[in-house]
């Protein structure tokens, strides 16, 4: 191992060994503070000037070969951030990457998971910065910007390294295998076991959480040996430049080729992510977007895995509540959040039409979809929190499917636009909600990407939760949320849970909502529907991204030749 | 849990604790003898007669719905069985075990581990009988059918179940997560985890090897929850009959529905692995048989996790040696056994056509493939050894392939047709060797299944390395040897393997040979090649088999509200 990533392993490793307990314990626990007064005030203060300082200029990275020129990010906030950076060209990019595996697959799993906590420590510092690059390109509000494209995303990375860690040191370096051989002597065999990894990684990134879908594939990948070809939405480059240039920078102090992570942008018009995808080469595949393309790669790129997070319709049942109150506030919260373009916003909420029971007594279906709509209003009345906590709608196809859905059903809740203080040409909508039928299925079950939901009708509670299975186990869902004050529902809607292979939440009704999820205790998606096949994070996502390579010879007992 | 399954669980947990273990440290062991003289003599000596009694009637099992009846299967010892099975209706074969996987999943991981490991137990005392129905399908010999039928395929089952338990075992059933928010309350989470299925697990068996092949997919399905169909090859399907048989009664008497384990016999003139494979309830494929099945597996069905071994170019390099005679008497035993039907069998043997050192001096390359000749002739010269070790040619394709290669090169050892004392019309042949250029590469980069191996005249070590490694990487292999007396070949022998995920075995020149593999201790193929996609056995083995779906409420500190 050279020096400098042991030095980087051991100066982490307290962390790497708490991170492994909290993922075995799964209670709460983070080495990155969430919250922004735990970071430098200079640093928090400079950050929109750093920013800058970026715009309208090439964003330069160490590349092997010729490159060419693109960019066009638009900031959701209404002004084009003019930056351009340098498309490698994908064969010499590749070859150059190949080239450089050997050397980072023998330094060992110490040494690369050294790098890897050392670059997460990096990016730890540097949140600041990152919460505006992620803000001015996936559209979140500055505060949800900081967290889930700083500290949250280095949770979730930190948690892959975490798993990796665990399943490479399952296997020895060396082992004796002495076999009794009655009254002879006994055979005994040397052996050396290799962690090798399966190839180059290409980790597919959104423009929503450019970040924090992200970081799980990186690290899964680069910590198991495997050089990362980060390919960012042409709308959302910048974090994971940013990101990419962090990484070659401890990979270049710790004696390394830094292609080993490389960023290879494309344009809309121009896409790469096919050419990618089927190259020969790249054997693992990290992707975070639509079903179809998803489900394209599955299908397609037959030579790679491919671990995919794709939509689905989250689900809130509600059968039964202490205190509605309580309950719309919550929910208020989790529709508005980041205007839904969460992939694990709720859409779709089941009421029995015949209403509901709460502490206060009866509520009839239209109580509580009134309920709902005034509490959203409630909570986004005061414009300020509601620009912070909405953020901008990140792409104009999503602007334009809140009016394109105003006719699926009876609107509960208009979407209004809303005015920044700041950022005037921001692009600021409030949540529609419209309650249908539960016969008018083609509405509800269908993903509505952006702040869309509907209040769905339902016989009774078992029709709630039969429309739920049948929509979740056609679409998938990634989030599943219930209300119930009756344990035998609770058991119910647990064995959905479990049928669908959906999360649920039950009765959240305080300062937890369905749409977060925590690093090292949730499991973000579970793989077992048709919204995403892989979970982040679990052994699964970690264990077929390397090989072991044994090698065996004669041996002394009790002595090891090799 | 039921109380027989956990009783089940009780009686095998010392069983269990030390098999984990052994993953871990790879050293030897096991607990299931592989010496005859272990098991009572009365069962050996009884063996025979009670293959009879299954002979030239129906076997039954426990099937859900109508079936039809298959069979067929005729002994490469020259006889046919007679046996006529049941094949169920896949529709309602597999309504029911969907039907029936919910309380499996619901038993929970101890009470599933815990049938599962009774299972093998059953299948260890048996192992007499089991030896039987494989000698007669596979054409094994008999010692071998005993112990790779037998024992060592127990051992890979309970390598999969420990790697299960292992895998699942990481998972708590509750938690409770405290999230400290400064001088306020914390917010507190209380979390279930369960365990949950993928779906139907269908595992596709080979005629050479119908349990030990089989096993590691199905305890490793089984153990994580998913109902297993075993489909055997048409010409072996009584081994796993027999195997089924025991599933049943276990589950059974643990009061579970014995459908969960269930076999589906074909045809090859109707084959129905295609319409098992693409049945949208199945999630899990496990399959062992030609790359171009497993290839059209892994692009088609891929609504299912595909497990596959398939078939390599397994190599061995011959760079310098202290004792030739040795390691020839070591590779005429590797070429012999079972007529070269070993998915590790080697078949490409790489020497410098300038000859090698050896302690008594430099050898020639026509020496070299000489004393290999030689070698096997003396080995084979007893003709009862002979018949033992070869065993009989499964298929009447494999017996026509050693004919058809005959002119892919000069004939080093012509291949002769042995009698068997006992079984007259039984299909024995000896190894077939042929020596080659370098250039002659489709020859000996083509898979030859059965007792046909090449040695290729190279221009030197290095270009030997050279091209094994070309081979490899566009064949696979599943095993690969080298011989070398010099450190610096060795290393280089030892990138080689990692550069093509072969795993490699140095200078064997005892009693372990090169197709041997340990359960416990050796991967069985790395899955890093085109010969397999998957290890026999690791946590990529089972990780996958299974997702976690969880659910969370509030709590209160310090109380388990769930």
């Amino acid at each position: 191992m050279t020096s400098s990533a042991q030095q980087m392993f051991d100066a982490h490793r307290t962390t790497l060994e708490q991170a492994v307990e909290a993922i075995a314990s799964r209670t709460f626990w983070t080495p990155y503070p969430e919250s922004m007064r735990h970071y430098p005030e200079d640093a928090v203060k400079a950050a929109p000037t750093n920013l800058k300082a970026l715009l309208n200029q090439p964003f330069t990275l160490t590349i092997p070969g010729s490159t060419q020129p693109v960019g066009g990010e638009v900031s959701p906030y209404g002004f084009e951030l003019g930056i351009s950076y340098e498309q490698p060209n994908p064969d010499t990019l590749i070859a150059a990457m190949q080239g450089a595996m050997r050397a980072w697959r023998d330094a060992g799993a110490a040494a690369r998971v050294g790098v890897c906590l050392e670059i997460l420590s990096r990016l730890n510092a540097m949140s600041p910065d990152m919460a505006q690059a992620v803000m001015h390109t996936s559209g979140q509000g500055p505060l949800m910007a900081f967290q889930a494209g700083g500290p949250h995303a280095q949770d979730r990375g930190l948690e892959a390294v975490a798993h990796a860690w665990q399943a490479m040191a399952q296997i020895p370096a060396t082992t004796q295998w002495v076999k009794p051989q009655g009254k002879h002597a006994p055979i005994v065999m040397d052996k050396r076991f290799h962690i090798v990894p399966r190839g180059i990684s290409l980790v597919v990134a959104c423009s929503t959480f450019p970040t924090w879908n992200t970081y799980p594939g990186l690290f899964a990948s680069l910590a198991t040996g495997n050089p990362v070809i980060l390919k960012p939405h042409p709308g959302a480059i910048l974090p994971l430049a940013m990101t990419t240039r962090v990484a070659q920078q401890v990979l270049q102090e710790a004696g390394f080729d830094p292609c080993i992570v490389s960023l290879m942008p494309d344009t809309a018009e121009a896409p790469l992510t096919k050419r990618l995808a089927l190259d020969p080469a790249v054997k693992l595949i990290d992707f975070t977007g639509s079903n179809a393309f998803g489900d394209w790669l599955v299908q397609n790129a037959a030579q790679a895995q491919v671990f995919a997070e794709k939509a689905g319709i989250n689900s809130i049942i509600i059968d039964s509540v202490d205190d509605l109150n309580a309950v719309t506030a919550n929910l208020a919260f989790s529709l508005s959040l980041y205007s839904g373009q969460m992939c694990t916003t709720p859409q779709t909420i089941y009421v029995p039409k015949g209403g509901i029971t709460t502490a206060q007594g009866p509520l009839s279906f239209d109580d509580v979809a009134t309920a709902l709509a005034s509490a959203v209003e409630a909570f986004l009345s005061d414009n300020d929190r509601a620009c912070t906590v909405l953020g901008a709608v990140q792409s104009l196809e999503t602007q334009a499917r809140i009016e394109e859905c105003r006719g699926l059903g009876d609107i509960v809740l208009e979407s209004e636009p809303r005015e920044h203080l700041q950022f005037a040409k921001a692009r600021i909508h409030t949540p529609l909600i419209l309650k249908v039928a539960a016969e008018q299925k083609a509405a509800y079950s269908e993903e509505r990407f952006g702040p869309i939901s509907f209040v769905v009708a339902t016989e009774d509670t078992g029709h709630s939760i039969a429309l739920a299975r049948e929509v979740i186990q056609e679409e998938g869902a990634i989030t599943l949320a219930g209300y119930t004050t009756d344990e035998t529902v609770a058991e119910q809607l647990e064995q959905l849970a479990m049928d669908v292979a959906a999360p649920l939440s039950l009765n959240l009704d305080g300062d937890i909502f369905v749409n977060q999820s925590a690093a090292f205790s949730d499991f973000h998606a579970t793989g077992g529907n048709p919204a995403a096949n892989a979970s982040l994070c679990n052994q699964a996502f970690v264990a077929n991204r390397f090989v072991v390579v044994q090698s065996r010879r004669h041996g002394q007992p009790n002595e090891r030749r090799v």
